[in-house]
């Protein structure tokens, strides 16, 4: 066993705090990874203070792990000592399945979060990457395309997947209509992916503050959902929205803004249920769907894909003894647009 | 102008009256078509006691209608005298269009509704098939197979295409599970149609009482809502839901269901908007979807796949003095499985 120090939460009313933890012996498919930075994402504070209801305590957060091989177990074929990688939102699969769905496999149960679960031999807690070190299974680690820089390109393995997986899925492409509803973590990475694709985003923001960023970033549109003329100026006007909110809108006025056969998929996750009318669907055929990470193999394929289009996050670096007032200003929607920790502050 | 005689509702609160009206003279274009058969959709009480707020008085009700081509004007090709023909859900389309879009325009805003609704000169109401005569253009006109009898093919212009339009778009068909919610009107059509395109069905009811029927029908499988058991063994099991409930249930409970990237499909319109959780959908990439009715083309495309079939829909024919009387069946679900008004009793 290794001694790995970081941050955790004791317990949901708890601030994180320094926490020293022991970290697996790696088997022969693992990897160890020195984590260098990690991104800060909505959901870990969620878990952190149990709001989810499923905290597993001392906790420590961070699914959006970036860093560079320190060791690899005697089987691994794919990794070596010095590569740049990352860990995103799961660290083994379809552990109660005869076989592994690679296609699909963050919606199989069998799935081992990065943190706040148990490993596959059911004793072991799972600890994130708000830590010096992490050990994982190599075929749940990803290589980062050599152009994108470690601290931005962390983000891209959980807000950057949640975006490019419906997008990808529902084809967002030239000729398409996307709109990105919220200018958040989420919401800008998928103006820039969505552009990249070669889709005409529009944001719909509940203010123009982001407005300039969003058009620097990739939009080709910005609406203030605040006013309620963007409502009747742009009814039937998408072929897919992507809803990165995780409050409660009325999702009813946002389907009126689908042509027929449009999609909305929603990837943020409102406190409570949001009253849909069946007429919101049934008119133009249209659909409410849901889209959740994506697998191993297609974040792989989006981090391809951002190096391709040198795509990376906006972020804030933040020292990880900020970490409880960075929580505090992702509650307010005040960063510009993911917070980092850069792990050399541990 | 021709007289027709018919059953009106002469305002939302009144039952329907014996009412005699001017038919328009036939165009160019336009069928004559004597009606024989007309069923009794549950929209049709919904249209007649001004429900959905859109009311025009007074009211002939009526959108499954079948009946025998009497005269056509000078341009019509495809129909003559005697002819067997039906007409469905709306008489034109595309009316506010440059150009008719004959794959979905039952979704675009031009739409001519078959009664309750004005034609498309903006002055003269439509009328429904609660008459012993009606005027349609050629274009919305469809051709019954030889080997259907009129009056229990007359509920395949709504309660058919309804079922066959989705069931069709999200490729019911052999290796799919397909369930049915609720087991009416709409939904014995579903299991029916279901079942004829090759999937294995399954009926969600809220009780067993119609299961022999069922089953009889085309399912495989029966269950009863009203057992939660149903809800867990289940679990995971459907590709396709098509829910024909038009009241308040809780789709989260059926979108449990659906196997990853299922869909469940509404086509019956509860009264009140029903609260959806975003975790119903985003676990394993699932849609709630819409569908409303068909296409001219997909409905003429749905009556040759019931000729060839030979599905009707199971009815108990009615005489148009009982039309108040079976009203309050529909709203007991007493009527296996649909109305039919025998036009000769007029």
């Amino acid at each position: 066993m290794a001694i790995a120090k970081g941050y955790a939460a004791t317990d949901a009313s708890q601030p994180l705090t320094p926490f020293t933890f022991e970290r697996r012996d790696p088997n022969e498919d693992d990897v160890v990874i020195s984590v260098k930075y990690c991104g800060v994402c909505h959901s870990d504070i969620h878990q952190a203070r149990n709001e989810w209801g499923n905290g597993i305590f001392p906790m420590v957060p961070g699914h959006e792990v970036a860093g560079i091989v320190t060791a690899v177990g005697s089987r691994v074929t794919k990794f070596k000592t010095g590569d740049r990688v990352g860990v995103g939102c799961f660290v083994n699969s379809c552990t109660k399945c005869a076989e592994r769905n690679v296609d699909l496999e963050q919606y199989m149960p069998g799935i081992v979060q990065t943190y706040n679960d148990v490993e596959a031999d059911g004793t072991t807690p799972t600890y994130g990457g708000y830590s010096d070190s992490i050990v994982v299974k190599e075929g749940y680690v990803l290589s980062f395309p050599d152009n994108l820089p470690l601290d931005a390109a962390a983000p891209l393995l959980c807000a950057g997947i949640t975006l490019y997986s419906p997008l990808h899925h529902w084809k967002a492409g030239p000729g398409k209509n996307v709109a990105i509803v919220g200018m958040g973590g989420l919401g800008h990475m998928g103006v820039k992916i969505g552009h990249a694709m070669g889709a005409e985003v529009t944001v719909l923001s509940q203010s123009l503050s982001k407005k300039e960023d969003g058009l620097k970033l990739g939009a080709s549109h910005y609406y203030a959902t605040s006013d309620p003329k963007t409502f009747t100026t742009l009814a039937g006007t998408f072929d897919l929205i992507i809803c990165t909110v995780g409050t409660v809108i009325d999702w009813n006025a946002y389907l009126n803004l689908l042509k027929i056969d449009g999609t909305m998929v929603l990837v943020g996750v409102p406190e409570h249920p949001v009253p849909v009318h069946a007429f919101s669907v049934i008119g133009g055929r249209k659909s409410l769907a849901g889209s959740g990470i994506g697998s191993i193999k297609e974040t792989q394929e989006m981090l391809d894909f951002c190096g391709k289009h040198n795509i990376v996050a906006e972020i804030e670096t933040i020292d990880i003894k900020d970490i409880n007032q960075a929580y505090e200003r992702v509650l307010k929607s005040d960063v510009r647009y993911r917070f980092v920790i850069d792990m050399a502050s541990l």
